[in-house]
């Protein structure tokens, strides 16, 4: 198997996450109230709202993708403020990474990654994807579905999963 | 790569996710109320609650093992009742996870998954594994944690991640 598969499946379920956004719209929309609203909302006064749970999805798909193979990632400074630009943000990603292909994957094996903030420490380039991006990944694409249904958007875990590779 | 990595990943974070329970129960005890309560918690009315939560995070980590090497799997009949019920179903799951190694996994690439309620339709094995086991299984164990965390138990996200393999 190449390590691609996973970032690809996280490319999907980014393009997921934006439809979750608009339906979210069309949700405000339909119920009078300013969209913007759910990108403050969290489900407990100390996690992060929306906004942040969206932002860190895309960085670690980004990341699966640029630390993994060691290739420069495009910069983005978490200026988000409303729906509109967070799904620009989701685009950026997936745009970034529709640039990668399955043998940009190959050898990874012998890579490692390390982090100014890992203080020295380093991990193995598989582990990294394996253990932080893809966790991290679908923690953050998963909290924020649960932060707009919790809200009452109309979503359910196809739109979440997105389409299936049925034979 | 193996595939079985990403097995080995839901492994540690089934482990994780007993972790979280440890504290619910906790939680429960200092606030005096029941810990039962919290199995039937959802986060929306027409969300299915947290013990079906985390039995599906269990059932996506056993199929992605069993259904996608062909191997069988013990039955789960779905008949928790306690936070007891779910950490045994947990216990009972790792336990079957502990039984695969990577070489398990070798050749996978040749085989199909095909369930009855797909009326006829298969997917490749790795298809199954990558599109709709992995995404599944994060999903109901960050809504399991989301659960926990709307209702106030003390985790934070290295609750969920676990250990990490610095070097």
């Amino acid at each position: 198997m190449s390590f691609y598969l996973i970032v690809r499946e996280m490319k999907k379920l980014l393009h997921s996450l934006d439809g979750c956004l608009d339906k979210a719209t069309a949700h405000a929309a339909a119920k009078k109230y300013d969209a913007e609203v759910l990108l403050q909302s969290r489900l407990a006064p100390d996690m992060l709202p929306l906004v942040f749970q969206i932002q860190t999805a895309c960085d670690s798909a980004k990341y699966a993708a640029s630390r993994v193979t060691g290739k420069d990632a495009p910069s983005h400074p978490d200026t988000e403020k409303t729906i509109a630009d967070v799904r620009k943000r989701i685009a950026s990603t997936t745009d970034y990474l529709d640039t990668y292909k399955a043998a940009d994957f190959d050898g990874i094996e012998g890579r490692t990654v390390s982090l100014p903030r890992w203080e020295g420490k380093s991990m193995a380039a598989a582990d990294y994807l394996i253990e932080q991006a893809m966790p991290n990944f679908f923690f953050h694409v998963t909290t924020s579905y649960a932060i707009l249904r919790h809200n009452g958007v109309d979503i359910g875990k196809r739109d979440y999963l997105g389409p299936i590779n049925y034979r």
